[in-house]
Formats: structure tokens, C-alpha cells, sequence
């Protein structure tokens, strides 16, 4: 039966995690499979192709597992991918970008967006053009934020020195008069406490991979595809990195889900 | 060029320019055609084939104008003829309650959901039934509010006699612990601030409509039909009813939008 195969997520690394949160709240009855490819994060400052080669790697495993529908939890692979592997695939492929987008001019009432990402991402261009494609008169200001992915990564995201590389990095971003902010990079909710509170109460954050299971879910529906019955929903976690440093993140992120990841490689060493 | 053609909205009344306010605000670019049926309002009391064969009047209407996709912009045919009306057409079509249990099922933390609608919606169980298939877990609480739609469709809902019906309908919700409330029927955000007020500020108030618009921008970007450049989007606007009365509504509640609609005749009279 199509609707007990599972959704798939890919990420550079732990970030997807904040997606696959949302999964268990939105849709607690879908099985799914997550692969974070943490021994090559972060993919924020590679080269586009580069990014391209690990998506697919990772893509051509999950499709291995029969998955349903895959889910990019990852803004810049794509950012640089989605487009490509959307084509080629026969089941419903979701990107970050545009639920992200669409609840950002849901939500803006000055048409003031800010858009803060990995340097891929911001370079792309793909927020900016997305938004302005849909209402041309919203004024977007996007910022790349290199440090904060790393600091999600070695499970720093509650320290102090999280507060002071958030705090120092947004600086720029408070004049700017935002009255909303898209978390443009799936590892960012990590920091979301810390991004509220240097950015003010007013400012609304837009996490786009909890806007992206809006758009699973309608899909899933749309294609009728959905798992309406499974109580016990099987969850299974990837890691090219430590298993150790995932599971810690992971458990942190997604208790009272018990995450025992398994690793595999990918690329050439297959 | 398909992504210049129109999208349509069809609905029992007015309540869908509650739809249509989204879709000026989030798809600016998109020319629409919107055909309410405030003769033959309100909808909730009748039957469910009256419902459909109504509804598919309506749609039959707007297929002649060459329609790129189609939105079901009102509860009470939605529940009653979405499914064979998506069955049947080729082009994509929306209708409200789903979009309006992904948001709430997204929003709710105590899990405790209330849904008001016409009678017709909610002896469908139709939200019900949508949320407990997603999250089984969850508490829902359904109450008709059968006068609600009266006192948009007359022009009342500024009005003294606006909150007193509604607090008087409201009374038995208050006292459900609700975190999260859905406008199931596209009437009622013309009432969302009295109906706020009544259920305080706690209660996250879910506009069935607006969050529809976020399935269409979706289908858009899906099926690469979006019109992204359209700086000079056509809005046409037609009533089975009195056009002085839907124009006067139609341009309090969409303004600066100069609706001068047209009216048409349903069924029998073709």
C-alpha cells in the first residue's frame, strides 16, 4: 500500500530534524526516514555543483527505500537541486524555499521581509526572487549567517556563545525595519529563542521547514496518499557523521522520540 | 498562456471575498472570477444534494470562462461536493476545509480544536473527521452557528446586534479550554474580531479562507501555472443576488478594490 511507504527527508545534518519535528506533531501517523550527511556539513559555503552531487547521493539512497514522497529539509540543496531532482523523480518531491516563502507574504503587513540563510542560500538568490515573483512590491533583505550552522552542528545551540555570534551576526538586520523574518535554513529553529529575542517580540519568524509540512501534508492529501492509520509510526535516522553527536541532537530536539541513528556512506566510497 | 487565465471562486455568498482579500494580499498577479450565489444564500440549512446540484450551477459557470483552477470558497459545499466535483474536472481544485485543518492541527498546543460552521458543515463531521485522521489525539468541539451568515450577508456586522448574536453563540465554546478555533465558514472572518473578543486572546482564531490561498499559491508553483507578472490583475465579480448590496459589502471589505459587479442567473431560469 503506497500510503504505509515512508516520507523521506534529506539534510546536510541535523537541521532536517527541526522538519521531521513538525512531521511528529502534524503527522504523527507517517513513517519516515531521515538521512543527514553531517560528515560533509555544512553545505552552505560549498560550490553548487557540489552541493548537487551529495543531494543526489543522498536522494538515490532514500529511493532505495521506497519512499512515498521526498522531502528536501534543506535550504540549499534547494536551492540548488530541487528543480533538477523534481524532473527526474516519479513521486512528489518538497523543497524549504517556497512554503517559506508563501507564509513570509502571508504573514509581512509592512512588505518589509528579512531573509537570513547559509551563504549558498542568500547567494542563490531564490527567497528574493520567489517573494518578489509573487508580490513584486515587498522590499526583502537577506543576510548570510555562515557561523550559525556550526554551531547547531557541535550542539552548542544553548551556550552563551550562541548568544553572542546570534547577537553580533543579526546586528544589521534590527534597522532594518522587518516586521518578519523567514528562518532560511532549516538548522536556524535550533536558535529560534535566541533569533526572537535579538530580533524583538514584533518581528515574526518564519520557520520554513515547519511551513513545509504544511505542504507535505497537502500533498499527501492531494495525491491521496496520506497514512491515516498507524499508531506506531516507524521513524528510522540516518547520519554519514557520529552517531553519537546525531542521537544527542536528535533526542535533545525530538524527545520523547528515542533516536537510534544508524550510519552509512555515501559517494565514492560505496 | 495557461498561467494568465483566470482563477475561480464560487460561494454561497459573500463570505468567499474573505478568500479573495488573501489572494489580493498573497497573489497579487492573479486574475480571478468570483460568482456568489447571495440569491439562493444562505446554503448551511439545505440539503446536501440541493448543496451539490447548486454548487455544480456555479461551477458549470465558471468553467465557460476558461478557468485555470477552481476554489471551492465556501465550507458548506465543500463538505458537501469537493470530492466529485475534484473528481471530475481536469483542472486543480481547492476547497477550504482542508487547509483549514492543516493550520489548526499546526497550530493547536493543548490539543483541544473547536470548528463553528453552518449547520450543513458541521453535521458533515467533516472537520472532525480530517483532523482525527491526522492527529487521532485531538479533542474537536463542533457548534453550528446557523446567524452568522445572516448578519454578513445583510450588512450587520459592524453592528450591536453582530455581538450579541455572537457572544450568545458562543457562550457553551468558552468554557471548552479551546487553544485554537476554525472559522469553518468563509463568512465568518467578516465577525473575527467580535468572535476574538468573545473568546479571548488565547484562542488562535484559523480563517479557514486565508489559509486556503496557501494551497492555491502551492497548486500554482506545483503545476508551474502562477501568473508572475501581472501588474494589472482583472477581478471580475458576479452575484446571483442584488449587485448593490454585494458591491456595497464587496467594497468595504476589499477596499481599494472598486467591485462593480455583475449579476447572473443559476440553474432553472438559463
Amino acid at each position: 500500500m503506497k500510503n504505509q511507504q515512508p516520507i523521506g527527508f534529506i539534510d546536510s545534518g541535523v537541521g532536517g530534524l527541526t522538519v521531521v519535528k513538525e512531521v511528529m506533531k502534524q503527522l504523527p501517523n507517517e513513517n519516515i526516514i531521515y538521512l543527514g550527511d553531517t560528515a560533509r556539513c555544512p553545505y552552505g559555503p560549498r560550490s553548487t555543483e557540489e552541493v548537487i552531487t551529495f543531494t543526489w547521493q543522498m536522494v538515490d539512497f532514500l529511493l532505495k527505500k521506497d519512499i512515498k514522497m521526498l522531502v528536501i529539509a534543506c535550504n540549499t540543496a534547494t536551492a540548488a537541486a530541487l528543480e533538477s531532482i523534481k524532473e527526474k523523480l516519479l513521486i512528489p518531491v518538497v523543497g524549504v524555499i517556497l512554503p517559506g516563502t508563501r507564509a513570509a507574504v502571508k504573514a509581512t503587513k509592512n512588505g518589509r521581509i528579512g531573509v537570513i540563510g547559509t551563504k549558498g542560500t542568500v547567494a542563490s538568490g531564490s527567497y528574493k526572487r520567489a517573494i518578489q515573483e509573487k508580490v513584486p512590491e515587498i522590499k526583502v533583505i537577506s543576510l548570510a549567517c555562515p557561523k550559525f550552522v556550526s554551531i547547531v552542528e557541535s550542539n552548542q545551540y544553548h551556550t552563551s556563545v550562541a548568544k553572542k555570534i546570534v547577537s553580533e551576526s543579526l546586528f544589521s538586520l534590527r534597522r532594518q525595519h522587518l516586521d518578519t523574518l523567514i528562518l532560511g535554513c532549516t538548522h536556524y529553529p535550533l536558535l529560534r529563542p535566541i533569533i526572537q529575542n535579538v530580533m524583538g517580540e514584533t518581528v515574526t519568524l518564519i520557520d520554513s521547514g515547519a511551513e513545509t509540512i504544511g505542504e507535505v501534508s497537502m500533498l499527501l492529501d492531494y495525491f491521496s496518499i496520506a497514512n491515516k492509520k498507524n499508531p506506531q509510526a516507524r521513524r528510522a535516522f540516518y547520519t554519514t557523521g557520529s552517531t553519537l553527536l546525531f542521537n544527542e541532537i536528535a533526542n535533545d530536539w525530538l524527545a520523547p522520540e528515542n533516536v537510534d541513528s544508524k550510519q552509512v556512506i555515501l559517494g565514492g566510497e560505496k
